[in-house]
């Protein structure tokens, strides 16, 4: 088993070259989910991880059709029977490229300067996904696998995989699985490997109310009657207290708070105050009493108005009554908050608070629940051995604050926790011109999934 | 001058085919001011009010321009230097006719039916125009005419009147007066003859909420930024106690209160809280705690959300936080409040509330003092004789809830109140198809003007 690990380092090693042009055949796919005239090359990025897996030995490889973008599937079982089966995650679909005249290098075609690779894709995350291949080819070819593979590689997570929820509930047996290991979640730095063990839910609402029959004249009727806008207003604003909490009733009540341990590893972290400040270019934060910010946007759950649309919004004056009025509002949950509770909540505030004098109606228009992974897990215990070994350190634990759909699916339809890493930074211009990736940290990245392998025999 | 009140009043009964003639030929222009293919139409229906002026022996007549459509002026002095002179107010220009396949006749014609003249224009306001020029055409003819007379005929009321204001500031001179006759108001039935005498006035604003230097990923900043549009939602929902009154600070101060005798006119008027609940559908009305409905519209100031924009608005969720937030923000203002004070007020509520967190803006974008003349002046009591002797009982004195902008500026920047009527009814299908006229109200109208300019010798 020792020179099974080994053999495999070494593969990896001596195969990198062939790796990185594989990454450069990816990346020269355009597969642009979010555009249908690159529906075609969607498609191509597929066929291309399909025949990629025959390749590598994998059974029962199929295009499966979704109502969006097809998943790409495959499993290796040479572990037999009684072994682990762990459920591999990607995506193959990548963000657009505009505006495409920033971009300093072609963005579809990989090009090498000094340690790092540039390409659509290289971070978010065909690197990652080719790094996870790789990993799984040079284990297969050393042999002693201790684990059956299943992968599950989707083509619209960049569009927010619409219809991931449907999919996994339809094919919850072919992708049965023990755990699953998703490379979407990235490092804090080259230096810090770092293991995503929870990332917040979602409950996504439209609020619409509804007053007059019909927009009314502001000077004829304004005074007398309830102004849908101003009652939508004076709603959100109760949704918060004075403290910042939100106040639909029963929000908290299942929340899991963070343990001391959670909160001591987050003052590790980088992410104080002032980094927070500098990102998002505020004088001043804002949030729930008692925590940080980063402890409130990983560990907390929140409140956001996401769009506000009523009456009239072009140019100039018009003295229009509206007669409707609509919120787009969504809460990100934490473990073990359920969004369909939310749901409940949210209506039940409704029904508390609304005038009399307007109706409304509340519809969750998206929803996922929170994940998160125990830290003492058998797994996640061979990934940090798997990290420190690579790079020496112990790594980070954190949270995330938003949502990988796919993660909570997984943990809500097939009851499977997720070990999320991967090998972007957070200085990659994901989504932004020049995306790139840091070729080191890749490497190390391929060597400590070979470890996490062997790690778990 | 008992004589030439009878010789008028035969003048106009002789000339009554002549009248609604040249009604027909004003409505078959197409003087829609909101539609710039029409604009040459619009400016034919000036040239036709020009030469109808003319005709009457007006003196410096002038098609004026304005930013927008222009002013038919002139004047006749033949009252002398001593006697007063009556500002006469109408609009040329007329709504737009779509749909137009609703219409059961051609709009721009008319067509008699019975006791009603069908067409765009008839009520909302050349049939008021036409009343106006054919009850002077009727008193010059007969003489003893006992104040001068000028015309001020808009060619963009049913704009908005946007460029109104500047340009009565700078044409004060050419307009200035005693008091203004402004035949745009109408009655409330054909037994009521209407004095209106109060209108209200207007500030309107936009608030404009900057947060986050850009939109944010709700999932990685949720939760530790001052969310923009919830700050917006807050801000509005505080800008009204519990009594549903309006928090600025000093709002109420100048308001003029109502009156017993004004309270008491009111209750005669048919617009009791069920018209209100059946005009607009709603289940329940809504308002200043203390004050009907009526009273609430007519003679109390108000804040209402025009409009809201904020975020993401299309189909579907989308996870930002929004990087600024804006709302359009009224209010319908009453005499003695002041816009500007209001403005001021609007800016000092902001700075006491908003929080720390963001940076706000307001813009006041349209004004209008609210008007009010005395009941008690010489022209009122004169014009509520001559509607008394024409339709047998006395009139109506009554307020309107929204701003004719016109009176407003003759009030604020000419300091002339404005005698309020017009023989339109409410259920004439103003800038609705099927627009129409109730032609025995129009003719006894026609025979009040003529009471109204003798009672004032």
């Amino acid at each position: 088993m020792a020179d099974s690990r080994s053999k495999a380092l070494q593969f990896a090693k001596d195969n990198r070259a062939r790796f990185l042009e594989e990454l450069g055949q990816l990346v020269a796919i355009p597969s642009v989910s979010a555009d249908s005239k690159h529906t075609p090359d969607v498609l191509r990025a597929a066929d291309w991880l399909a025949a990629k897996l025959k390749k590598l030995g994998f059974e029962n490889i199929q295009i499966m059709p979704t109502d969006g973008h097809p998943m790409v599937a495959g499993d290796w079982r040479g572990a037999g029977p009684k072994a682990k089966t762990m459920l591999i995650y990607g995506h193959y679909d990548v963000q657009p490229v505009d505006p495409v005249e920033l971009w300093d290098t072609p963005p579809f075609e990989t090009t090498k300067k000094g340690d790092l690779l540039f390409g659509r894709g290289t971070s978010d995350m065909k690197g990652q996904v080719i790094a996870t291949l790789a990993a799984v080819e040079a284990a297969l070819h050393a042999g002693d696998v201790p684990l059956n593979m299943k992968f599950m590689l989707e083509g619209e997570e960049e569009t927010g995989s619409p219809t991931m929820g449907a999919f996994v509930k339809k094919n919850a047996k072919t992708f049965a699985s023990d755990f699953a290991l998703n490379p979407d979640a990235g490092m804090l730095s080259p230096e810090i490997p770092t293991i995503t063990y929870g990332l917040r839910g979602l409950a996504y609402f439209e609020v619409h109310i509804t007053g007059p029959k019909m927009d009314l004249h502001s000077g004829f009727f304004g005074g007398t009657v309830r102004n849908p806008a101003n009652e939508l207003a004076r709603l959100i604003a109760g949704m918060h207290d004075e403290n910042n909490r939100v106040t639909l009733p029963g929000f908290y009540d299942p929340v899991r708070e963070l343990d001391d341990d959670e909160r001591a590893q987050f003052k590790r972290l980088p992410q104080d105050d002032n980094f927070y400040m500098q990102q998002t270019g505020v004088k001043q934060l804002w949030g729930e009493e008692g925590f940080t910010a980063l402890e409130r946007v990983t560990g907390r759950p929140t409140l956001d108005v996401n769009g506000l649309l009523s009456g009239y919004t072009g140019e100039g004056p018009k003295t229009v009554l509206p007669g409707k009025a609509m919120a787009k509002i969504s809460c990100r949950l934490v473990a073990d908050q359920d969004p369909y509770e939310v749901e409940k909540q949210m209506k039940k505030y409704m029904e508390e608070n609304a005038s009399p004098a307007v109706t409304w109606e509340v519809k969750l228009i998206s929803d996922s629940v929170a994940s998160i992974s125990e830290r003492d897990s058998a797994e996640i215990q061979a990934m940090a051995k798997a990290q420190e070994t690579v790079w020496g350190v112990k790594p980070i634990f954190r949270r995330e604050g938003g949502t990988i759909p796919v993660v909570g699916h997984l943990q809500g339809v097939l009851k499977v926790e997720s070990i999320n890493v991967g090998y972007g930074l957070p200085e990659d211009h994901i989504h932004s011109p020049n995306e790139r990736l840091h070729l080191p940290t890749w490497e190390k990245g391929i060597d400590s999934l070979i470890h996490f392998i062997y790690n778990l025999s």
